[in-house]
């Protein structure tokens, strides 16, 4: 843990100590975190349950615009590895960021950056623990390891679904890759609101975390959707050995997405395979529709049925009677 | 967890399975993993044991040489992130790598720095549960982060150290900055072997892992050696509340750094500052002198003690009567 660096480099350029100022706070609700001043962390794991783990590294013109408001950026950076967590069925408890910084970047767009984090934590309930910061040449590059937890043999998985299962997916699909369009200057079209909805959905994706807590000893699988409902529905399917038919009239579209597919601004086939929307893709077995409608009564996202799973491996969607073509299975960044 | 990413990128170069071929084995021995194949990896803790976190990441042309071998790359990324741990006293057992790849990274530098995590993982003992790849226009950059375990309430910490306690730093000082130098051109009338020696402690450093296990219980404050030996002694200092009075004639130094002190080729003052040995520099208070003797008996590692804490807050490394006079506090990466 070097937050030092950060702390020398910028104390040499006549800025005052930015960690305690801005990332030590963020440590503070976890006295494990040792306020960030030491070599490591050091957290306690509640009885009975299992930690778990995911990395994910954003890259500044790869996963997010160099110019996008770094607040967002932090949100972005928190929510695509909580939304690994949600799939787990896990609860978000700790992170730590390490952070490659070009020289460029100043104390105000750390503050705003923290200040982004700051808003994460509250909302996903989760804590910062530690961290290191470098220089670069290149790209701003951002790489957050979150870790939850789960009550021990409780985590969901990929594997678990079976033929005959119905599949399942949260929220609605395509919002984000089509923000992605509005800012590189597609869809001037749309009414503002309508652009400004769909650049939220792409710069501040939600992870479904209480969705992938109730779904706990309900859903067979879980995915959550980064690389696109295609692409992550196949890993699924490719985990459990299963295959799928979708029907694609099911797959629930925003307002604004079913008008540009409507008008032909925007092919079904790509709002399918497009990314990062972070929504949970499942599948549960017939006896358990109940349960699912149990707890998601008063779920805060919308859950749609889709299809359900084969004993074919192939993945299937179908418009009516035709067989949907998928150029590509998974999704490019810009 | 996005492992995916790289295999998509790499199959549309036609390169065959990386993460299935060179990283999937190296989880092999961790069930919890889930064979990278999930959104995230399910970990138990075990039975009275505390979770200690670290990441550290390292730059291309900051923290190694863009044409440094990638196994060496990959045995400094674990030792710099594993020597956290060891100043902590845990023991690693799993850790996770985001890599951001420039283009140019192709499919034999990743066979090789796989081979050198996995002679790391069987050196050090962890292993790899979890990860993402992404493509940079910039430097290669890699972050890991280690997560190993601790008996409750027996983490070792910075800020222990009391005036009085005895400071003692394992093996030699200053390996490492000179082998950033011999690597750089200079040294050349050194012998080849020990030019290697040193360049070997720049690039795979060890982390003194079972020196920190030896160290619970017994030392009062733990730091390891990443800023240099001045930078460092004054972190502990400074967590502690304490200073320090070093003699510098005491202060451990190989036979290839002492000749190159006593012929002027490089000033003591630097060898003391310069970063990266990974070294152990602790404190004890005297009445346990007698366990540390105990303990490092049969150690592989040499220890020196080379000073005491004092109650004044200045940190002083004399040369007989003189005062060393430092330029700079912290070590400046290249």
């Amino acid at each position: 843990m070097r937050w030092l660096t950060l702390l020398c480099e910028m104390a040499m350029k006549g800025e005052f100590d930015l960690i305690e100022t801005y990332f030590a706070p963020l440590a503070s609700a976890e006295p494990g975190s040792l306020s960030l001043k030491d070599d490591a962390a050091v957290l306690s794991t509640n009885q009975g349950m299992s930690t778990v783990v995911t990395t994910d590294c954003l890259v500044a013109g790869v996963h997010f615009f160099p110019d996008d408001p770094p607040e967002t950026i932090a949100l972005k950076l928190l929510a695509v590895n909580f939304s690994d967590l949600a799939s787990m069925g896990a609860m978000p408890r700790h992170y730590t960021i390490a952070a490659a910084l070009p020289r460029s970047v100043e104390e105000p767009w750390v503050a705003q950056f923290a200040k982004g984090l700051r808003e994460g934590q509250s909302r996903f309930g989760a804590v910062l623990v530690g961290g290191d910061t470098v220089s670069t040449d290149g790209p701003l590059t951002l790489t957050l390891t979150a870790l939850g937890e789960v009550p021990k043999s409780e985590a969901l998985m990929r594997s678990g679904a079976r033929s005959g299962d119905e599949v399942f997916v949260s929220g609605s699909i395509g919002d984000a890759f089509a923000g992605l369009k509005v800012l590189s200057g597609q869809f001037q079209d749309l009414r503002r609101k309508e652009r400004e909805t769909l650049i939220a959905r792409y710069r501040t994706p939600t992870p479904r975390i209480a969705l992938g807590l109730a779904l706990r000893g309900i859903a067979s699988a879980v995915v959550d959707i980064s690389d696109g409902l295609v692409a992550d529905l196949s890993h699924l399917c490719d985990a459990s050995r299963v295959g799928a038919k979708i029907d694609s009239d099911k797959v629930p579209l925003s307002d604004s997405i079913r008008s540009l597919v409507e008008s032909s601004q925007i092919a079904l086939s790509d709002v399918l395979s497009g990314g990062d929307d972070y929504e949970l893709l499942f599948s549960i077995s017939s006896s358990k529709i109940n349960s699912l409608e149990k707890v998601l009564k008063d779920g805060e996202v919308k859950v749609s049925h889709i299809g359900s799973l084969t004993k074919s491996t192939d993945v299937e969607f179908r418009d009516g009677n035709d067989l949907l073509d998928f150029d590509r299975t998974g999704y490019q960044h810009f």
